[in-house]
């Protein structure tokens, strides 16, 4: 239904070559200058004008590789230079705010972060701290950041980086990407911190040749990120979808958002410090080292958490049935369920979901990011521009 | 992430801009010369030329328009000629089956349906059925398809039509994509029911200026069809979602599917015959009068129909809550619920949703196509492969 553009120029089709190269150097690692022809559908010696570019601006290097296949003069291995075009990621988490500049390639040359408080959390307070972070890392790194992104665990509008709602931050109608792009003098991209999980799972984690996949995650509420057709899903205003209020209990807890028994008030943080018997506001520390001590004796953990596990079971079954992925990663505090649980819930989503047995059973895997996943992906955001731009 | 292509050779351009002409034509109706290059970003000499064609093949004519806005020349209105390019659309549904062959511009050049019962529904009935209704559609009109889209209400392997499972006409596991084009000569293609009613309001219905919407029907069982950044959304597989198997009632009814409460056991067609007090399998041309005769009554709809609302508004939520979608389509059997009970729905899915709130409110429309949606929709199926081929 696109209208079809009346050609390409040659300066448009340069730069287009060079982003796609370097994006391909940055998503995949280093690779032969024969492997990004094949891959690219281009001839090679495009793409050694395009190398011999982008090496004189000191943005990739060449090495000749230890190991070599067949006979002839080896390939020349093409290495992005992670200091040329470097990004500053942050991760507002409730508890935390994670900072690091990360270089092309995504390599983190440094990191930074902070506790947060009831009294810390106020978005002044924190505009203020991540200013002067990102004052520290570039001193002590020598580099300055060319994009920046950041993960907020709430509603937000993607195309300027207002925060409707954070509510386990408190926030409400923050204007975010225009207040840190005033401090950091750099054009701020905001995302949903769910959206940026599944990003990082896809380009960097256990998601990598998905292309329909689901990424779930509980920082206090639950978000979910989900990828289609190998395309971020966002609805209308570039708003991503809310998983953790799909309804999924009727006669369930009033869940801040204005409804009752969302999903999150029955698998969120709280609700599993609950079935474990601990207060609700018990540490992320502690909860996850329950959880650990739990997995160590057999049957222990599925008779806990067989309500939870249920209510995992019923919320997925909804998701699978929706969205049909072929992949559902759990991430954050889901990825410290015990393997047994996870297990259980796999079972019972398969068995249950009509869509699951259509497309031959979705899998689920615990992501290898862990809590690194969010910052990936508020790099990942910063990229997106910065790769056209170098 | 896509690898850039090497260019554009001149005979793609052509062929390219060729389908963009006629599938805007196709969608949007005759327009001018100047608006074709205008809305296409082509050059009028451009236009001319692939007008000039497809004039000399007989796919579009030429017409002086008898309004005229300015001075000068008129600019001549281009428009498709309907027997030029022509589409066999089936539609499958549970009690009946409904055919036409459709020109190029949508318009509906001869129908024939005939009902199905318990005994015709078997897929070898309906196929043998099928390919002789095709052969007197053709003589009768004198025409000849180039292209099948057939609706089917059940879980679709959109890559080769195959029909997993269409629970309320007791399919499993049938090769109806490859059966139907072994019988009738030409690739048909299959899709599920509300994917293609989805397509039909996106365009050609009320859903024309939206680009992130969801269209909701019962036929017999609930199925719902979404368009996300203008595009389907589809899972693995080519598989559409389910909303109809998400899971709203814990305590519900065992659905066939395995799960238990899914929002079809609560809001598909036998549960609204219940609610009304009528015996499950009440034909729908029944149905219909008893809603239309209670919408008469002030009150009397919203006292009989109060639950069942509930569990539209439940469902509702979370598909709004996960989709994010700016208008949401009711179609079939939901568009004949009375006007009362939809804008309490309305009311109260904007009250309880999240997501809702924050995109400004998500519109609710009752679809225009009525019965005819899903037949327009594998129309638009069977067209997409057709307008690049003309």
């Amino acid at each position: 239904m696109t209208a079809p553009t009346s050609g390409t120029r040659p300066d448009d089709a340069r730069r287009h070559n060079r982003a796609a190269l370097l994006r391909r150097l940055h998503v995949d690692g280093p690779c032969t200058r024969a492997t990004l022809a094949t891959e690219l559908g281009l001839n090679r010696s495009t793409i050694k004008a395009v190398v011999d570019g982008l090496a004189e601006a000191g943005v990739v290097t060449e090495a000749v590789p230890t190991r070599r296949s067949g006979a002839g003069r080896p390939s020349l291995l093409v290495l992005p230079e992670p200091q040329s075009a470097v990004v500053l990621a942050v991760d507002i988490r409730v508890d935390q705010v994670g900072m690091a500049m990360v270089g092309i390639g995504g390599q983190i040359l440094g990191r930074h972060s902070w506790n947060l408080h009831r009294t810390t959390r106020l978005p002044g307070e924190v505009i203020t701290h991540v200013a002067e972070s990102a004052q520290l890392l570039r001193e002590e790194l020598g580099v300055v950041e060319q994009g920046v992104g950041v993960s907020v665990p709430g509603v937000v509008r993607r195309r300027d980086g207002l925060v409707h709602e954070a509510p386990n931050l408190g926030w409400r109608e923050v204007a975010l990407g225009s207040r840190l792009t005033a401090v950091l003098g750099k054009q701020a991209q905001v995302g949903n911190d769910a959206e940026l999980g599944a990003l990082a799972e896809h380009l960097r984690g256990v998601a990598r040749d998905a292309s329909d996949l689901v990424y779930l995650s509980a920082d206090v509420g639950v978000g979910g990120g989900v990828i289609a057709g190998g395309r971020p899903l966002r609805g209308t205003g570039g708003y991503v979808g809310e998983l953790g209020h799909l309804l999924v209990r009727p006669d369930g807890r009033d869940c801040f958002c204005g409804a009752q028994g969302c999903w999150e008030t029955e698998v969120g943080e709280p609700a599993l410090c609950r079935a474990l018997g601990l207060a609700e506001d018990t540490p992320r520390g502690v909860l996850v080292a329950e959880l650990r001590s739990l997995a160590a004796v057999p049957g222990r953990a599925d008779l806990l958490l067989d309500d939870y596990a249920g209510w995992m079971v019923a919320g997925l079954v909804t998701v699978v049935n929706m969205l049909a992925p072929e992949l559902v990663v759990l991430g954050d505090l889901f990825a410290a369920l015990p393997p047994s649980v996870v297990a259980r819930v796999r079972d019972e989503v398969q068995r249950r979901s009509l869509v699951s047995r259509a497309v031959g059973g979705t899998r689920m895997e615990v992501s290898p990011l862990g809590r690194d996943g969010k910052l990936v992906g508020a790099a990942e955001l910063a990229f997106e521009p910065v790769l056209g731009a170098v």
